[in-house]
């Protein structure tokens, strides 16, 4: 374990840039003194920011780049043209050349992932990476995954999704064995796509040692958090994040609609604004801010490209528990021992 | 166009049975007086039930139906054990048999498809059911479709959920041409599953008289109210329709709870009750109940199986618009423009 944990930023990410991501930093470094920090970016606009946070500026170095990946570009055509030279590329890099334990971008999903796959390998058993992300729930937090990284999965790889979402709900929830469950339309056995009936299957078999496989969840078993981590293959995840987002958001304008719509109303809004606070402290998406990418032999975190300060710490912070606590160590092991009770060769065995 | 519109009703469907499917039925009569019933299920517990309405009662017969599907009884076994028996199979027989112009049933929704679809016909040009459902948004509403019916779908099944659901939403929504975008997890052309793309390739080659195609939509698509027609394969489309739920019902918990956390946010809450019951009214599920099975050669209506008498009434009355209206003839008008221009036989020109 390294003395410091060492973040490298993609100072250019996100809706906001480094005016956003050098203050998220230092909010981070003053809960965790055990941090260091390299800046990917446009130098000019990055030092004296950095320099403006003193603390922060002991322990951090900027690196300029001339590219900066925009949140619209496409990851084929960013990965293309802006290889080797952008933030991006650069912040993932120094993981790869082992100058930092963690890289984290507020980007253009699709590109980080893109480049990811390209400058970093794939973990040993795993041929296909994954998005995880913490959801909030009615019982507090549940980890999804995945939430769009591989369209389409097999069997195998839905076993390989449920070892890594567990191996990471053991570290961001501190529990020994967490429950799991594989998303279907439906909680009968017998329903369903045929390769989440044969991973149901295949981990009622296993019994692994660090995951309690509970079966079949569906859609709203998310929301009211009945297990700690939902497995669902990429494209489906995606559309339940996504839905869920929009649900959300149209919630809220029903809400600030109706409240605003007499002086009874808005009179109630200010009786009740302790009350209005704690529900969007709960519903408040910084808290719950970076997705880990999983299956790469490296720490990639994915922040949110609208999140302030705030939400940016909350991604660095995951990126640091995740090398605190050893996430690659703890997939591995549960991947070898996993392979081990399976009898086929590691290159084959969890992916196909 | 029949004089007055026939429904066929499961009574003992959902999780209320006669006293709430009876009840709602002399709603929807009340308010349209063209409407006729019959009932199916344990005469002895609807005869009196239907009395005690006697407009209802002028317009109604009751067949007696031994069986009732439990809600918790598995589709296969349904099937097996209820057919030609259950209060289901006789609802969805009456319109086979040419008796009721509209089957209307809140019992479980797999063994309802499970009948349906060996009870009645599949149209031509169509080989598998949909189940599409109108969806609340900040826009107003939409309707989304598969919900569920059929799990997977070639490019050639979601052009014909688009012609499906296109119909529809002329009906319910008075529209000349409803716009309509395909489910995908980005609305880059490049993203995506392969027969989602083909399928998007189709729609805007075909430029279809009565669908104004927008290509691809996300998640938060829906609940944005982006397009009129939201098309989907069976798992996603059920996927989100869960996850959506699930973050409705949770964000009602969470304001619950928030408001009942003091006392001023307890008076607060009732100077903005009636902000409240507006929200409510808009979040009504009971507003938006009537899932249309589509693609079958028959009106099937499938009214949630919590329901009240005023979800149910909604439910009879989309069944009722669906026949006013002539949903059928019009799929299977577009059905067939379509494949005339596609060159290929009826048979496999819109399923393969």
């Amino acid at each position: 374990m390294p003395t410091s944990v060492r973040i490298a930023l993609d100072a250019m990410g996100g809706d906001h840039g480094p005016e956003v991501i050098v203050p998220g930093a230092a909010l981070a470094l003053s809960r965790h003194r055990d941090m260091s920090f390299i800046f990917f970016g446009d130098a000019q606009r990055v030092t004296p920011l950095v320099a403006a946070h003193p603390m922060l500026a002991a322990v951090s170095s900027i690196r300029h780049a001339d590219i900066a990946i925009r949140m619209d570009d496409k990851p084929s055509q960013a990965l293309r043209t802006c290889r080797r030279t952008s933030s991006m590329w650069l912040t993932i890099e120094a993981v790869k050349k082992g100058e930092a334990d963690v890289a984290c971008s507020a980007g253009n999903t699709g590109a980080l992932m893109a480049m990811a796959k390209v400058c970093l390998h794939m973990m040993p058993y795993i041929d296909r990476p994954a998005i995880a992300a913490i959801w909030p729930t009615m019982r507090g937090e549940s980890l999804v995954l995945d939430l769009g990284a591989t369209i389409g999965a097999d069997a195998q790889h839905l076993v390989a999704l449920a070892i890594m979402g567990s191996a990471m709900a053991r570290i961001v929830f501190a529990l020994e064995r967490p429950t799991l469950g594989l998303l279907n339309i439906g909680t009968e056995e017998a329903k369903g796509l045929e390769e989440i009936k044969t991973a149901s299957r295949i981990l009622r078999e296993a019994a692994l040692p660090n995951l309690d496989y509970r079966g079949f969840v569906e859609g709203d078993d998310i929301g009211k958090g009945t297990v700690d981590v939902v497995v669902t293959e990429g494209f489906a995840g995606n559309i339940a994040l996504k839905t869920a987002e929009g649900t959300a958001k149209q919630i809220a304008a029903y809400l600030r609609q109706a409240l605003g719509s007499s002086l009874w109303s808005k009179l109630g809004y200010l009786l009740a604004h302790r009350a209005f606070a704690a529900l969007e402290a709960k519903m408040d998406p910084r808290k719950v801010n970076g997705g880990v990418f999983l299956g790469l032999d490296g720490v990639v975190i994915k922040s949110h490209g609208g999140s302030d300060p705030i939400g940016t710490a909350r991604a660095i912070e995951i990126g640091y528990e995740m090398v605190k606590d050893e996430l690659l160590s703890k997939i591995q092991e549960a991947l070898a021992g996993h392979a081990s009770t399976q009898d086929v060769p590691p290159a084959a065995s969890l992916s196909s």
